[in-house]
């Protein structure tokens, strides 16, 4: 049997769990493929701590580049995370020829063109399905099942952290900062948390699969974001009694050609699947023009999930390296525009839900008509109104005139005439 | 460009999805995969049926032998469907080494393993993600997102044409008989619908997932399959009332090594997403020991669905083609042993609805009570029992002793103990 040699960079979380993961099932992994994985070196600065995992002596040292150059190592696992060094690692290991596996959307996201490129000048690959949707086998999906497909629209729920908490604000009825907290002292949610919660890691992975999907690196500045941070139990509540759920909702929709991309806290339909996607889970829910709708669910994060999607990362690598396919089609499809053109945020149609902070429903419909925004139905004991479809611009507009008052997408799922 | 020439053996619906399909997107797959889809021959005995596609003059041929004996074609694609002559031009394709792609479950729950081998002994392969939930790309992300993972259950909803039924019923409360006939004039269900609603549809596509998740053939033998026929309004209208829907569910679950294979009308929780397959659609829900909970959703059937999948596994077979992959995973997986254990139909356990004809609830409690069967709740207006978990030989023997009654399984979902 074939023997594939693996070089891990990071030894924390996702690192031990690709491990475990390989020690429990390596050898099913190997009857299944015909390859052999072989976990030969870890790197990590912390040579000591313990993580319920057992390496042979010898096989986790402190020096990553050690790591890298190993002659013996066929693939490298990047699993440190951020930006710099870990950008640093993935080019000197592209830059020998060596695959690298990562779960690094944020590095994807910021030098996703720069790596892509260098991958290809050295007729390698960087294989990357945990980056987006932890478990789930989204973007190999995207890649193969449905290559045949023009992609119409991605809607997902790609932040297991947020998640979690407005799935607990809805269950319990505590307040944001309350459940935030506790989420941090649980571990479901950083410290700081603001690259969850204000929506910077659902754009990142927005990025990914919008780059994948319309086959050009897609630049940060192209998406909407806004995260759910200080987000009130009372939209939830009055979400809930008009039949709506709040999810960190990422849009990517191709209209004439022009790509919105959009990161906010949504209202969905209870009777729509998002509805039903709950704690720390994910899913993404894709439309191709041959296949229709299609929906991807799984855990976003945590250990063993991400290991599994990293795993089958690893497998699909070595078969590359032993085939010598070269550059997979995970980079070629990034790289095959310079650029593509964008909605402007101002030009995003959306509903959406308005809570006034004073009651006066005349005043706000006035000015509401005044901005071209049709009102699809008002609640009067909350001062809720709920708009039929406008302009982000004219929302904005409105906004400025409404005075202290909550606004949030809403997202029906319908066909757009 | 490299160029992948394609033969398609059978014209009909599908067939003509695909050449549509490829017409459609084709560049947009050759500048994504950097390999360009040609369809160079296809052949029906039918040549002269407007199937509302042009194809350029000498493509369409009555000939399917000469199809796959000609040199110039890379691969053959056989949408002829049925267990006969589709057989006999797969294993002719597979001979003389060339890959096949096929959407026809019945063929690989039939005559898999002799397939599977010739493909091996030729080193080449079968691909087949179309036959198993449409247009979702299920297979490929069993063999490779999950890869890594030992498999620890499968539940599907994958028939359409059950699905569509059973939505009806439930939306327009109108008998199965009615439903089932304007479906075979809409054209959801064939004449005679025997193969879907008796469930033998659904349980040769529950065969080839537990192949791959098993790594061995499994026998059609090894299923206890029941269908729709003849479902009344009344389960649906109870079920409504408990919190329920049926669906018509397959199960595939491993414990203790032993592995469970059903098909039956299943009630399951409104809150849980099988609830919200409606209409044609499918869903898969795959559990991994590491990824966890997992779930893949969309069209199981129809002209261009069908024909995503077709062409995806089109694109695969080329690149591995040009790779010189020969034999695939998804052939090696389905030959890793010679056979596996199954769960005797009469252990596998189960949660049960009851309805009895005459309404004598003590009686039918002594009965239920004296096979060691629990009850959960007892409805005693509509004369429904809601059971604990018992053996389905428990279940036999009571319903022998309680005359005319209804009984359908419950699935909770819930983690067993």
């Amino acid at each position: 049997m074939k023997e594939i040699k693996i070089g891990i960079l990071g030894f924390g979380t996702v690192g031990a769990g690709v491990v475990e993961g390989l020690q429990k099932n390596g050898a099913l992994v190997a009857g299944r493929t015909g390859i052999k994985p072989v976990v030969a070196k870890i790197a990590d600065l912390d040579t000591t701590t313990d993580r319920g995992i057992v390496v042979p002596e010898g096989v986790l040292i402190p020096d990553a580049m050690a790591v890298i150059s190993d002659e013996s190592i066929d693939l490298i696992v990047e699993l440190i995370g951020g930006t710099t060094i870990a950008r640093t690692f993935v080019l000197e290991a592209l830059k020998q020829g060596k695959p690298v596996i990562t779960a690094n959307k944020a590095l994807l996201a910021e030098h996703g063109v720069e790596l892509y490129k260098v991958a290809q000048e050295n007729r390698t690959g960087i294989y990357y399905e945990a980056a987006v949707g932890g478990g789930i086998p989204i973007l190999r999906s995207q890649r193969a099942g449905l290559i045949g497909n023009r992609i119409e629209s991605i809607y997902g729920i790609l932040n297991g952290t947020c998640n979690y908490i407005l799935t607990r604000m809805e269950r319990e009825g505590l307040p944001f900062d309350e459940i935030l907290a506790d989420a941090q002292k649980l571990g479901y949610a950083e410290t700081p948390p603001d690259l969850d919660i204000d929506g910077i890691d659902t754009a990142h992975k927005t990025v990914v699969l919008a780059s994948m999907a319309y086959g050009a690196p897609v630049p940060m500045s192209a998406v909407s974001a806004k995260g759910i941070r200080g987000l009130s139990g009372e939209e939830i509540a009055n979400a809930d009694a008009l039949g709506y759920r709040i999810k960190l909702l990422a849009i990517i929709e191709e209209n004439e050609g022009k790509i919105e991309l959009s990161v906010e806290p949504t209202l969905v339909p209870k009777n729509h699947m998002t509805a039903l996607v709950n704690d720390s889970f994910n899913a993404v829910f894709v439309k191709g023009d041959l296949v229709g709708d299609t929906m991807y669910y799984g855990r976003g994060a945590g250990r063993l999930p991400t290991a599994s999607a990293v795993i089958g990362d690893i497998m699909e690598a070595a078969a590359d390296k032993v085939h010598g396919v070269g550059t997979p089609v995970g980079i070629t499809m990034m790289l095959q525009k310079d650029e593509l053109e964008y909605c402007a945020a101002g030009d995003i149609e959306k509903r959406c839900y308005i809570r006034l902070a004073q009651g006066d429903l005349e005043a706000a419909a006035a000015i509401l008509e005044k901005h071209g925004i049709g009102m699809a139905s008002v609640e009067e004991t909350t001062s809720v109104i709920l708009t039929q479809r406008a302009k982000e611009s004219s929302f904005v507009a409105a906004m400025a005139e409404l005075g202290d008052a909550v606004r949030l997408r809403i997202e029906d799922f319908e066909e757009k005439g």
